[in-house]
């Protein structure tokens, strides 16, 4: 039977999954009351503990779906997601506007990544 | 070259599609005229079903995508979800509110699983 | 290590991912000056285009995630996709009606496929 692997499970959801090499986890920011420049750089620095307790890294992301409740934070959010991502790496993504589940988010990334054997 | 194994295929989606054991599947209420209450308990009835067909269960899910357009209904979402999940097992989890392609429906779910080898 | 393998790749986003015989990609039409339909076709000329380069076609998509800002876009979406996707090979599939990032997009398609061997 293939393994599954759970980090930071809860009775809503786990904070990573693993199985089969393919990590597959969702983050929004810690802190929702900070700005959304203070929330991306949150958020990014979460998902780069998330990838480390993962086995993988920013240059392994297969899939990104954005979700983006203020339109109007999107140029700020790619300046910043493009000097996170490293040069060459840049995964599949998707951007769109949903409203999120808590208001004071602004922002929530559906991440699909490759562990290191 | 990698089989896929299709159920339920019609001319604009199949009900579940496994590949390299994993399945992958999308959920609405078969009955959208019931109360939110009942189409969520209709629609984990139906997540049970589609997870038996593709030899897997409850505790093998890895990632879901929850769309509730009506964004009260959260919280009643919420305690379904929590006493239908297996202690331990929890999936990886991002919710949204975007509007659905039917307006009758109260959710619909994307699911990865893992299946049974 | 299992190797990744990025074509197109910008500082934003890479326009196909593959890890695994399985490959992530994200479309939007790259003429959005068109109306609806004229955007469904490029679109799905796109798609082809992208499989074909990803080693895969259209009886292997796995899934599908339509998101269709115009809801009144969707009857017109169905029958094409319906004319695109070969019998016996409809993918799972999930659509919403999100805003997207630009405003002139009449849809865009986050797929998942797998790759011929």
């Amino acid at each position: 039977m293939s393994h599954i692997q759970r980090h930071g499970v809860t009775s809503r959801w786990s904070d990573v999954v693993i199985h089969r090499g393919v990590a597959y986890f969702v983050e929004v920011p810690d802190d929702p009351s900070l700005d959304a420049g203070g929330q991306f750089e949150q958020l990014f620095q979460q998902v780069d503990a998330r990838l480390a307790l993962a086995n993988s890294n920013r240059e392994r992301i297969l899939q990104v779906l954005i979700y983006l409740p203020y339109p109007e934070d999107l140029p700020l959010f790619n300046r910043m997601w493009e000097a996170w991502v490293p040069e060459g790496h840049a995964p599949s993504r998707a951007c769109s506007h949903p409203q999120l589940a808590a208001p004071g988010y602004r922002a929530e990334l559906i991440l699909t990544a490759a562990c290191l054997d």
